[in-house]
């Protein structure tokens, strides 16, 4: 189960790639950068489980995940050596968890080769430090579109006092905005949204809290994206944005 | 500015390698395994400028963090690529902030480049899925050992409902337990200490909250260690942790 961190190829470690090169079959999701799997041996199978893949769910009644994870169990018992290659770090909000145990069940032997999760990579490409100890207590990942449709506890997470990183947060950002302010986030918290991070299309929005989904929608960033909120976001280099945008141009 | 990752010089980035190999001077810090070392040039300067490295400070009024900000603009102003090179993430209680800080108030030109940080490498070396969506609502990472000496918003952080991965938490486990268990953390929530987390040296200590302090002083587990809070620490695999023991023995 291997990392293979935030969108740039060069930020997989140098672990993945061996375990990469090593393995017989690789199973690889959508968001990873195709360019990782140069590390695979041109002998071993590159199977895409991605929903956006190639590859096709004939029974109605499994799931992506169930069938990722039968398919797994299936070809390790087999005798391969299976890679399974997730963007950003497996077991920060990529479901890595549900494979492990689905794999312990099957009592098949797994290893976890952490990655670069991209809610830490995405505001370090903005020179955004998320626990700069003059202006954070900490640093709170979080998903915008959880399990069982609830919220997270905005009024705790603002009295905790920690810089909140939001990951699938971008198709219901209007929302999370509206349930933050209610909270009483003030208008003005410095927030950013960050589109490929560490990609040479990456793409960020830096705003106010209240004017961040108008910001978004007004710069045409889409999912998936990473969102920053809290005082470190007032660190963002504005030079490492517009020389990129120079860049680009 | 270059992250080490959490210790196993493998997890190291292609780009941290690559940026290691292309520096005239590395500045390294204690906690990095030497290992890492092995990416720079022959021909490249090495200084250790860690609290307990061979560097000594002979003004009484520069502080170590001070005299690493003046020797990296020094170096830098004079032409030289100066990596510098933290444990872990350069922007998770790395201090990586305060540094950039310094570079672009000297105008010194810094990319930063990402590291796997050891507060998430820890628990997934335990099979510890910090983020498992029936178990957590997120992860939040914070430091035992606050600027201002005033400790963490407790309650605050139990309401949000997110598991808690503390730096910098062994020399104060005591108070930060008692401080918790006042907080309404109930006592058996499900705990862990990690030391040098992928390392061949890692230790480990799963307990209940309330017995972390005495486990972890019986195991005579010492710092820098991560401390893991929350019930995705149920999902410690056992096995893993019983087969590392049997090949250390």
């Amino acid at each position: 189960m291997i990392g293979a961190g935030p969108g740039d190829p060069e930020l997989l470690t140098l672990k993945a790639a061996r375990a990469l090169f090593e393995a017989d079959v690789v199973l690889v999701d959508d968001l990873v950068d195709r360019r990782a799997l140069a590390h695979v041996r041109p002998d071993a199978r590159i199977i895409e489980v991605g929903k956006r893949g190639g590859c096709r769910i004939n029974s109605r009644a499994s799931t992506p995940q169930a069938f990722i994870e039968k398919l797994m169990v299936r070809l390790a018992r087999r005798g391969a050596t299976v890679a399974r290659l997730k963007g950003g770090d497996p077991f920060v909000f990529g479901r890595g968890g549900e494979e492990l145990l689905a794999l312990r069940a099957a009592s098949v032997e797994a290893e976890v080769v952490p990655g670069v999760t991209a809610g830490l990579a995405a505001p370090a490409a903005l020179g955004i430090p998320v626990t700069h100890r003059d202006a954070a207590r900490g640093v709170t990942l979080l998903t915008g579109h959880t399990h069982d449709g609830s919220g997270p506890d905005w009024r705790a997470l603002r009295a905790a006092g920690s810089t909140l990183v939001i990951y699938m947060g971008m198709a219901r950002l209007r929302a999370l905005v509206v349930d933050m302010l209610a909270a009483g986030y003030p208008a003005d918290t410095p927030a950013c949204a960050v589109q490929n991070a560490t990609l040479p299309g990456q793409q960020e929005v830096v705003a106010p809290l209240a004017g961040l989904p108008y910001a978004v929608a007004a710069a045409g960033l889409a999912s998936p994206a990473i969102v920053v909120i809290g005082d470190v976001v007032r660190m963002a280099s504005v030079k490492a944005c517009a020389e990129r945008a120079q860049r680009v141009a």
